[in-house]
């Protein structure tokens, strides 16, 4: 599943299934799964209700390519798994994300509309056109080779890697597994798919979003409905 | 797998391996597993080095029927997830834990034997026999069915479930399943199968230990060393 | 704060404050708090989208005297920090929770009249009076009073403390100090003061949330009005 | 407390106390603080056997000022809460790491010496010297304020602060605040001031040690003992 220009997110492993979660929850009266037409009623009533516990029981382990950026958002999850890419341990590989033309123009569009502290905007509207964001692009890209250089150049010269990378911008690419508990996914999604978050995030979480509809075709029915 | 009188632990669902624990290790690197003859050295320095992180991709869950008396220090594992029969909710089943008259002399014999404060001894080990064990089982059974018999009685006379169990017993049985990733299921381990820990736990970590020995048996052989 | 029969909440030591969530929340921008007329309306944009980590730099520690039973219930809420009476180390106090008239009536009469599930209801409204109660009552006094006769018993005839509470009611009280931040302290009253939760752990929940009112009313307003 | 060229650690707030992980250890029997000349003992005992809840009723709240990068490593503690300042909402002000000239040599120098594939070392020690290691500073530096000049220069042409941030390097220094209890303190302190962690962040855990020995002094002394 490709995201971003250079990114994606793919399934490693799943474990557990929406009927594993009636099943968790059935521990409480001491009986198993009793078919959809009935239990489909239980599924939405513990979700309605927060018992979340049920949902804790299957989850999933996913491998993400994103900007450091993105995972700077991300690793504030505390109750996912990690691991990373390392650039103490290697060479990180040289490939950033540029946003899009559509990219750049919507945010510019959105930060001159917006009073919205949480964005600058300088400019009219009619200074943000297509010619504007590929000078954008241009500049954001010659710092990259810029940056990309110098790395080389100190690897060259003898700096090790930890101290090498230290003027790495967060649009550089890296890679890392997370897993976590249907529960916890169901939470990350919440919060990074909303409109609030940053754009970026959320192409990933919709990814995720993807994995779970497909694998938990039922709690994700649930998730859809009460957003 | 039986374990104590009327309980037992079983597999419900595993996901990941020991293969795994490498792959998701390897992330750091961006390289994938190597095989056996390198890697075990490489699982090697990740549990010795407490780099933890890998054996969280990896997990068990379990069903476990114990005595309440062994949840209530379970539960106090606040990594695992859980999903218990509830008194509220259904009728719990009539069956008691009775420890066996072994249990019991072993018990008091250490604990004559021990200055250890958690135990008491007013008792001369020459006192500690058979005959006295299985007194000492048939005052505990006569309990049991006392408090059954009235638990009976209050839901016949109208007292709903939630309060006419507040008599129930800590020797009861209940059952619950449990979630956890394999650095949490070592974890336990680690602390349940201790010395210091209670003999009646420490029988349900044994069978949790039988259970992460079959499904990742290289793991397993770290935290044997390690102990 | 006196709790059901014979329990208690009370406060050992709070940290932080309302002005507290402030702050810690203005390190996204730089900033520090501003005075209440302005800051109230970020308190409330926190709470309202969910950004709960600047109310993760306040909370309490709380010392609960309760019976077994709702430490039961309690203690699922993993986010908090338990240290409990221990039964294998000292000799529990035999002090017991005993439903007063009121509540044994109420729940019967819920019982009776609900399609709910949870709860059996065998008998009808007529029979559910004063007397009725009282001989309920007599009848739990009773099993907890045998108990208790059993478990000296069970002491003095050398079996150690571990083994010889093993037939102590849920009933029994217990005590456990626990500390949590101010988020999961409101999450812990969003489940527990719900009608949802049983009555008796609502009691507890409600000396919490007066503890929080008292001591960060802003932030307790908030909940207040969400509920 | 300066760190690095222009980080800091100042405490915020601590709550509890090495006597409070005493009175609450003692809930397990029911008893308080009796004096140190008895309860170094208890407390040498929780630590040596990991009873690590009593640990968990007191804590600390910090302010860091560091680089991204030291962040990165920082955040992969999940146990933590964090509230970092965002170059969402605000201009994140033109502050660097620059290593120093002796960080940059004794790296390249172990780098040299040592087979370990964590880093390279592709020049002789003889080459490593001041003269070269200033070379190198004004290198990182010069990139430093490419990228400085690029972020402002979006800035001004209407590009929102969310997207002209993305090149910003990993050298750059933000801020934030982490609140942990003793327990999580001191199992960051065991990773993070290991000679294996890497330099940048041991400075910042050996300020948060100055910080436990001076508020905790006596948890601090077991710490200190058992590394």
């Amino acid at each position: 599943m490709k995201i971003l220009d250079n990114g994606y997110v793919r399934l490693i492993l799943k474990y557990g299934s929406d009927q594993d979660v009636i099943e968790d929850a059935r521990m409480s009266t001491d009986k198993g799964f009793l078919g959809w037409e009935n239990d489909l009623r239980l599924l939405n009533f513990l979700y309605a209700n927060r018992h979340m516990t049920p949902f804790e029981g299957s989850g999933m382990k996913i491998e993400i390519k994103a900007p450091i950026m993105v995972f700077r958002e991300w690793h504030r999850h505390r109750t996912q798994s990690y691991n990373e890419m390392s650039g103490r341990y290697t060479e990180i590989p040289d490939e950033h994300y540029v946003p899009s033309v559509e990219r750049i123009i919507d945010a510019a569009i959105q930060a001159a509309a917006s009073k919205n502290k949480q964005q600058t905007a300088t400019h009219a509207p009619e200074i943000i056109n297509v010619a504007w964001a590929e000078a954008v692009r241009s500049q954001i890209i010659y710092v990259q080779k810029r940056q990309q250089e110098s790395y080389q150049d100190l690897l060259k010269s003898g700096v090790p890697k930890e101290l090498a990378r230290i003027n790495m911008p967060l649009s550089r690419y890296s890679k890392m597994r997370a897993t976590a508990n249907l529960r916890n996914w169901i939470a990350f999604l919440t919060l990074r798919e909303d409109a609030s978050a940053q754009w970026e995030i959320r192409q990933y979480a919709r990814a995720v979003a993807g994995l779970i509809g497909e694998h938990f075709p039922k709690t994700w029915g649930l998730y859809v409905e009460s957003k």
